[in-house]
């Protein structure tokens, strides 16, 4: 699966993944329902409406990337009707010929991890028929239950031709907390990042391994000695834009054959029409146009250093 | 939450939850579609035949334990499905009195963990009305990212009175790889228990928080150590039985006033039926009072230690 995220990044010239993060705070007033519904019913549209507003967002951008990366938390805070939507979402994705990264940081133990690689990299033979129940194309998971958290997950992708990738530090302010303690001399993440290059030597698709890393954008100096320590691992990057990341910091992530990581931005592209210079020019009806020029300046904006 | 909880298991002298964990390979032929259908409907059916076999479990059992535990990746599999058999779970338990203890091991940074702690222990406001989505009573929470992965749990908490149990010391055999290893010559997992301590100060809720932790039945030793450094978290102990956790090695999670722990079976009680001393008296047809004598005879097991 791997390869098949490099073959687009090349063909669009863009190492970039939108975040298909949606809240109702930046859901366009279109996309909310028209009152006459209540309750459940009232959910349901509620689900609709991101929906819609993602496929709007996809057609628009759709040619311009490879890959987007839904946030399942977004979609599981409105119960089934939202885990309808990240259903749907991923769906219609696939008919546009993206590839999904599902953002959903899970991470169990032995046969539990397993149930969590069916769910969302693999299907279920039940009754003489095969199911999938998300299907995702890449999922990202934790490893703080070390090998036996991650290890079924690598033996779904193996099976199925999916990926991961395995927090490894995170963007987040408090993520030092416990990555960046110091473990015989080195922190804990590149103890992280060294298992993540040892799961994926099982799982080589080309130069690179479908087990990947997620490293922040935010973090780069530490994004530099990762690249290093994981020379196999492709590096999905959140942090660039919203929470502070910038494109002169980003070089490091990425190897001297120009590949290794993929950049993500949320907020910076699906609402960008909340903010300056897009609202002005487009506004909160140009909302997929927006994005759309959000995507070929970030894709400008990272190119640049490249 | 947390006082409901130990009220719940003074009551019933039970420091007890039982796991809801089904797969399809324990679900009596009973509950399994009876053919006709197929595609969507047949999962459906499959998810409607795991709630039906929960529910006879709970009616079994609900009069001696004072908590339930569903793993949510065990339905997540099905997809929507599984996840709408997840979601009937917790009403019915929650309509017969029980606590449910969502084991969902989330954790992201940010809006995104307020998003799962708001799909699990809270609410939203949309249009006037509010919504739950699956509405646990607690949930497992991943610390890996640290303070900001973790803090949105606790003030939804705090907003809904409900619980969290963080994982510290997880019971599989490779938790050690990650959680063991010496920070400043301290193991991890210490440093994490002592951070469990400080994120549950705001959520106290009688002698013990609503912030408590996750250490394994398998791992007395290091139970004993993180006691000490937890003195007001509640432990949630899996590993009990078939993981290999015994009971006379479950005193040390307990304090000295005889609470501060709650051990979990899973496989040992939902699926007694499929092993001795309860196959040969109960068989596929008992399996419901096999679980009630495995929970009793659990009761006894761990009562008798402490």
């Amino acid at each position: 699966m791997i390869k098949k995220l490099i073959t687009g990044i090349q063909k669009k010239n863009a190492p970039i993944v939108v975040g298909l993060d949606p809240t109702l705070a930046m859901l366009p007033s279109r996309f909310m329902p028209k009152g006459g519904v209540s309750g459940e019913e009232y959910l349901g549209a509620v689900g609709d409406g991101i929906f819609e507003f993602n496929k709007a967002i996809v057609d628009a951008t759709a040619d311009l990337i490879p890959a987007v990366k839904p946030q399942i938390a977004m979609y599981e805070q409105f119960g089934i009707p939202g885990l309808v939507a990240f259903q749907k979402t991923v769906d219609y994705c696939h008919e546009k010929g993206l590839i999904v990264i599902g953002d959903i940081k899970r991470g169990d133990i032995g046969s539990t991890s397993a149930a969590y690689a069916t769910a969302h990299l693999g299907s279920l033979e039940i009754g003489g028929e095969r199911f999938a129940g998300f299907d995702e194309d890449f999922a990202t998971v934790n490893p703080y239950l070390g090998t036996d958290g991650v290890k079924p997950f690598v033996d779904v992708c193996n099976e199925n031709d999916k990926g991961i990738f395995v927090l490894v530090k995170t963007s987040n302010p408090s993520s030092g907390e416990f990555q960046d303690r110091q473990v015989e001399g080195k922190p804990l993440y590149e103890l992280v990042g060294a298992m993540v290059e040892k799961w994926g030597e099982s799982s080589m698709d080309g130069n690179y391994s479908n087990v990947g890393a997620v490293v922040g954008a935010t973090y780069p100096e530490m994004g530099k000695a990762l690249r290093q320590i994981m020379p196999h691992a492709y590096i999905l990057v959140p942090g660039y834009g919203a929470q502070g990341g910038k494109a002169q910091d980003l070089k490091v992530f990425f190897n001297e054959d120009g590949l290794g990581a993929i950049v993500n931005s949320s907020r910076g592209i699906i609402a960008a029409y909340k903010k300056e210079p897009y609202a002005e020019k487009y506004g909160e009806k140009g909302f997929a146009d927006a994005a759309r020029a959000a995507v070929i300046d970030m894709r400008e904006d990272i190119n640049r250093y490249l």
